[in-house]
């Protein structure tokens, strides 16, 4: 099972009319249909709408909304609403609600407020899962089962505590397994009873917050079991819609790069992904799109939808910025340039009240379709019903792959020593980004994905290295290819246990190098590094960690001018095979970061025809029969003139563009060229 | 009933004579004497002194301590002593201390730590209220009754959630009523049984904070519960005063600009205001001019008592700035400008110990009159004694008033969106700022107060607007008047649920603009704005807040300058009946909201005399004989020399001042004048 | 007794063979014996291994690590084991584990986790020192017995509340004095049952942290209480291994200034001292110095042993720097320069994982011998070969004293007001700079210590005085002595009430000064001193806080160049008997304290002979037979070149050094100097 069928894009968004009189509706619709609105998310919060008590369920109101959508034309996403419990249930079930870091037993509020190890609470949102797809399933108008909404947070309550070690004694049989792999005899914390492990808490194991433990091994576990935890309610939900709706696709929405939950642990569990994107700040094309390549990457680059994003501005934030006419067009168009099949907002009409009301919406609280944001909001509508069909189900045609991984990530991040100011999102990003100012399509991927489709992998900080990943890498080498780690990588396996070897520990040989000691300092000093080939040479500067390499066999490529270790490689390449391993063992600036990766695509002719131009932003999709569609995005608010690499028509303009002929972006403007000669 | 009756400024403070053997009495008065110290305050934590053990009063200690200020011929301040229970009573109920905003239970320490709702609490803080009324009501030296001490704080506790259930009821009458207002539909918050409701804490509705809520409505209805539980804590022990203190009036010390507790929901209950004016730092001559205003606006008006100043230095603050010399006289003649009949210190003698051991004092450690500060202390004593009753009483002659709001605070400060880094008290300080610039005398007002007698209205930031408000300022347009009001007003009705209407909702008609969408930024980022009317332009710069206008009828004063709605109105001016409503949509600097502020105030010939002398504080008071007072105060290290505005004679000098002629005041100096004509 | 006999400096460090297969131990001891260690301290957190359950001890495999060791030929240092207890025992007794300051009960987790207070702890702690000394007390490979680990931290559990009652009661006997000591007339805080007194914590006296009290009086007798308690647990240990073995030294290891432990306390109980040096950063040498002489001075000038220090970064930091090439052994010999009789470090082999397996050791995670770090300790184990028993048991032969009281240390920290950014540490280090600065040999001493010896004593921020120190100091200048103190000094008596009489209270005869008031200002004020006397005039910079100050008979030495107290005195000498009695009443900074050190110090021709060249450190110490042994320590990585003071043999590499001639020391470098005619 795979994505929703569709004719075109889908487009809308997050609609809640149980928040108003029905009226109001009448008058949502008549937007809708100026805004060509395709597709709306129903009941994401209305749990306590459908079960108003213990014993009773509610469908009347729910009827008339999806009555409503489906005699509208609309096509429903339809949520199961489990994301916020009732507030009776917290009532007459204390436990449903979480117990958090601090030890703390919450009370009714807020959302994601249930414990993942309630039995009532797993009970319950799978009856009402359960229920909802009986009712709906047959209805042609519901496309899609939306499961949940973001899932996230932690529990710390005696239940997952249970959890947690029923998880363990599944994982590890044995208590001297347990020990072995925590390393216990470290501060005497040998366990003789599964009973005796705590949740690695506020209360237990950590200080300073989340990502100061005393056992790694501990923390990394929980990271995993809280992962896994959650993973079971939406399974459980899953299945219970699987009893009445067997062929509708089930997916729930995520959040990018979202630290708490590992969606490569998820993936293969929805029939396609979806996520909400709401970058840092307004000026991040390039996180934009590696997320997009990680949601991608999910599902072995099946196209995903987009299931939220704002038209005009967060409320969430501290600060929340205005996006400039034309920024929500332009993030859009990159959401299908990256592979999205649906294009949605958060939401379409702005809620009355509660922390949401100042989060922007299609349709404002003077409920008016003369505002900027709504006739934006139509344009683009329009637009994609010109577009129909082209991008549908088009995939990416990557040869260079990016290794994502949340067991590295979280390894990194819980460790102590050597530097916690090193971030992985910031390293990996770094590396991604030299990918998008190259112009280079990349996928990013779960490090247990097949790599043998691609030319060049890089695998920034892969501090955890875990099954045959090594070996996977060294053949891709083998045969011809290159492949990329950096500092800090190859440092402890599975269970956060140091390699008893050289560093980069399995990755020695691949990139011959021996890390013999390694220094941290913070972010005002900088050691400069020389970075030479044949042709050209370039001092960067490096920060934070500074690796002290004696090479095996590796070739110099760059060396530190600074410090008792000046003169020494901070980065190298190692023939191996056909191919060859780099290492990059200092904290290289972008600068640096993109002198490496230039390299490594020069050498396999993978540098893409509009690199260099300064944040124009170039994909490629390929249709199921074959169509080339070649995407340019401006993201700078000056416009831009390139020559175009092949001819072809601008399927927004209808306009013909010409190979090395001057073609011309607005402000954020975007381009989708069907390339001549494709398909 | 209103102030005690006095023949002059009151001046002397809190003293504390139980902490010391009575051999130290006779010192403290001796130097009391040479101070012309005629007015105490005792008693402000005595609870565990009169009550040893939960069945004995003791009054022994009490007696000698009243008899002899009362012998020494001084008026006495009586405080009930209830905002530190006894270690005791803590013991003895546990529940008696307060649940915390991260729930948990605290046990005996520090003060302002009674539960509001704590049942022992109510019954036995009233019981010694009405003990000490009832025996020393009859003393003539008694001439106010001091209930608590700086009320503030929340409590989370179960008893409190009960407390808060019963206040919803009474509020709302029914769950439906409660959960239209509070807008529960939004995530799944319906509540079915009043039971179901939680105080909004770390454990519930919050997050990073008492300003993160998921709920606004049901933090702000919260924040009222808390301030009405403890105005009924207040009450209790008035009440109890009443009982054999018919005549006498009651206060309690407020804070000036505290947020946790509406002084406008609790002003009606006390008989006159007094304050304790601690200012952030030392160089806020405005912000205690501000806050001085506030507090005469409690009481209509009415004079008012500075409860508590520091002689010297603060201890409570990480770094405490000691005043310089003349500061501690000015600033006392600071407050009398604004309406003080007393001027009070903490403290009279410096404690042994404990945490305000180091607070600043008229007498020291060392018990010297031979110190500065008490040399200082001495002079303004003698200084208040030559005064007289020539301020007693009198009034000031506003025609400006600046409304402050304590739900359009907490509204404004609870919000998520659009920016939280605008502050309540910083926007409107710079309007107020504006007219202390301007030598403008301005009554600083609540929301309900009548406005008929003003001829211009500042509203800043009325974020909520609530009751016939919005009518009762367009009729102070419609009458001739001028009306101002910013961005991030009209925004939300009384429960926190936005107007379903353009922005800015029921102020619409009155400022004919509409607001089509807002930008937030950061404070790095500065838009400047070209503001002009026919005589006069200047570009100031606007930060955090760029509300983006269409005019419905307005003319427009100042235009953004830069990104992408350069040229829109920033600044407009809309007339409406015999007057006009004036709308600031961006968060104009200093500058700019002096320069609109000067346009509002010219119209209506309303710039003092004494406007743009920097720091050179001007006001006036009338006395109930018609006599004009002007205050003049050089806030600067530096004398000022200006041309008087008109004739008189200085009260502190006898020295007669000619108009047009210059005067000069001192360094940090200080003219009371008498103006001629007057009465 | 005193430290364990030895023939040379004891070199090594803790070592964990029982995280390790046994076939390691054999890699280990090899490697030992490159490097030729010779001391380990075995089984610091070994207790789960000892008693794997309630009712079984197991020492089958510490049998094998001591057979092994003593097999080798290495000295032990074995420990107890009790700072980290069993995962069974928390699981079995709950209450064996902290409440911490916010009043969280923990569980089972990290290391120094036992409630002081806990019966079952107490019980089985020492139980188990007296199982371990019973059977190894007899092996003559035995040499120490090193009792927990790193003491510190605080529990407010409901015992720890009882102790401190039992404590309070032994203090004060009745509860008026308790009240009295405390203070508690101030805000209704009277005792009226012992019951009644809680532990100081977040949840009664404190906000915003362990810093915010209510109660000073209170706060400070919890730390000291909290001394007290973890030093009964030190001496239940103690008590049981002195049960089999009567003659061994007993040591635990300090950590230099270390707030929460008043080390002086302690002191007494201990054989000899150790501590673990861990500097906050890498360019710290002189703060490295006032640690050690503040751990000589424990023991009365006694040697001591370093007894944990890395050999290249730490892990625990943020940011965890690598010892330069060098530096290592520099520092090794810092320590012994400053009276350390063995050098050991922090780890011999790195864990595989948990939170310590990036900290840095002798043997890495490869196991090898051709990494730097290890040839560097091996030409260290080496060079302490050859040096014998040169320097084993001298003496430091100071005429200099610096006070260090952590009674004033926690009554500063813990005061509101004046300043809270005056940090004690911060204060006593600038003195203690200018000593080394100087080249001057200085004893760090407790306030209760012998001063006749002395010819100068600095007593900076003594915050509090008690006892007879006033008398003493007194003695020291009226014998020709000179003492020197500063602001803040001479505030509080033993239960930080503040003395009734003129700052600086019992310090005022001596100093010949009194203080009127203070005032204090953020980091970015200054005020510039002038100081001068005859000879010499330098402008300075003051900060923080500026004492303003009435001679009563002292001469004025500096004054302050700005504000309203320009020209009144900033530092003060005043004759006192044969010698005087110094006062700084500005903050100075280190340039000021430096000139006020000086002339104090040439008074007395006391300044050394290798002053002023920077960074280049300089100590001596005198052999039990009278040889003079200079060490000198270069500290900058540059060499430098100076005239030798006197002439000798280099004991590190046998060369002559002439008086008078040069001599050159290489970047880090260090020389050990055999005086001519010493003994």
């Amino acid at each position: 099972m795979s994505l929703p069928g569709a004719a075109k894009v889908g487009f809308g968004g997050d609609y809640n009319p149980e928040q108003w009189p029905e009226p109001v509706w009448h008058q949502d619709y008549r937007l809708f249909d100026l805004a060509r609105i395709d597709t709306v998310t129903l009941g994401v919060f209305h749990w306590a709408l459908l079960q108003p008590a213990p014993d009773g369920y509610d469908f009347s109101l729910l009827d008339r909304i999806v009555e409503r959508a489906a005699a509208e034309g609309r096509r429903i996403c339809l949520a199961t609403g489990t994301a916020a419990h009732p507030a009776w249930l917290a009532r007459a079930h204390p436990e449903v609600t979480r117990v958090d870091f601090e030890g703390r037993r919450h009370r009714f509020g807020q959302r994601h407020n249930s414990c993942p190890s309630s039995p009532v609470f797993r009970r319950l949102s799978a009856e009402l899962a359960r229920r909802i797809a009986a009712r709906y399933a047959g209805n042609p108008a519901v496309v899609a089962w939306h499961v949940g909404n973001e899932y996230g947070g932690a529990c710390y309550c005696e239940r997952c505590a249970d959890g947690f070690r029923d998880w363990l004694r599944d994982r590890y049989g044995t208590l001297d397994a347990l020990n072995d792999a925590w390393c216990t005899t470290f501060w005497s914390h040998t366990f003789t009873d599964w009973a005796q492990v705590e949740p690695p808490s506020a209360l237990t194991e950590h200080w300073r917050g989340p990502d100061h433990t005393a056992f790694q091994g501990i923390t990394l576990d929980y990271l995993r079991f809280t992962s896994d935890a959650l993973l079971a309610n939406f399974l459980d939900e899953k299945a219970a819609i699987r009893e009445s709706s067997p062929d509708l696709p089930v997916t729930t929405n995520f959040m990018g790069m979202y630290r708490p939950i590992d969606y490569h642990r998820w993936a293969p569990h929805l029939d396609f992904a979806s996520w909400d994107n709401y970058p840092p700040d307004d000026s991040s094309p390039a996180w934009m799109a590696l997320s997009h390549d990680l949601i991608r990457g999910l599902k072995d680059g099946q196209p995903f939808w987009l299931m939220e994003q704002t038209p005009s501005h967060t409320a969430c934030r501290d600060v929340n910025p205005l996006k400039r006419p034309g920024v929500m067009r332009l993030w859009s168009w990159q959401a299908v340039a990256h592979g999205a099949d649906a294009v949605l907002f958060f939401q379409l009409r702005a809620a009355r009240g509660a922390c949401e009301k100042y989060h922007g919406a299609v349709i404002g609280h003077a409920g008016r379709s003369d505002t900027r944001v709504f006739r934006e909001v139509a344009a683009l509508g329009a637009e994609l019903d010109r577009l129909g069909d082209a991008t549908l189900g088009a995939r990416t045609p990557a040869r260079v792959a990016l290794l994502f991984d949340w067991d590295s990530w979280w390894a990194l991040e819980i460790s102590d020593g050597p530097n916690r100011l090193v971030r992985y999102q910031q390293v990996v990003s770094a590396y991604h980004r030299a990918l998008w100012d190259a112009g280079v399509d990349v996928d990013v991927l779960p490090v247990t994905a097949a790599l043998s489709r691609y030319q060049v992998v890089l695998a920034p900080v892969l501090h955890l290295v875990k099954g045959d990943l090594a070996d996977r890498l060294a053949e891709v080498a083998a045969r011809g290819g290159s492949v990329l780690t950096t500092f800090l990588s190859g440092r402890v396996d599975e269970h956060d246990n140091a390699f008893l070897a050289d560093v980069p520990g399995p990755l020695a040989a691949l990139t011959g190098v021996r890390v013999d000691e390694w220094d941290a300092r913070g972010p005002e000093f900088v050691n400069p590094v020389l970075l030479a080939d044949g042709v050209d040479r370039v001092e960067v500067a490096s920060r934070l960690v500074f690796e002290l390499v004696i090479p095996q066999g590796a070739e110099v490529v760059g060396r530190y001018r600074a410090d008792f270790y000046a003169g020494t490689p901070a980065v190298t390449r190692n023939r191996f095979g056909a191919g060859d391993g780099w290492y990059v063992a200092a904290g290289l600036d972008q600068e640096g970061v993109s002198w490496v990766v230039r390299r490594v695509l020069d050498r396999h002719g993978l540098i893409g025809p509009y690199a260099d131009v300064p944040e124009l932003e170039s994909g490629v999709r390929v249709t199921p029969d074959g169509v080339r569609l070649r995407f340019l995005l401006n993201h700078r608010a000056e416009p831009v003139e390139v020559a175009a690499a092949a001819g072809g028509v601008d399927l927004l303009t209808g306009d013909r563009v010409e190979g090395g002929q001057p073609i011309r972006l607005d402000p954020y403007g975007v381009m989708v060229v069907r390339e001549d000669g494709s398909a």
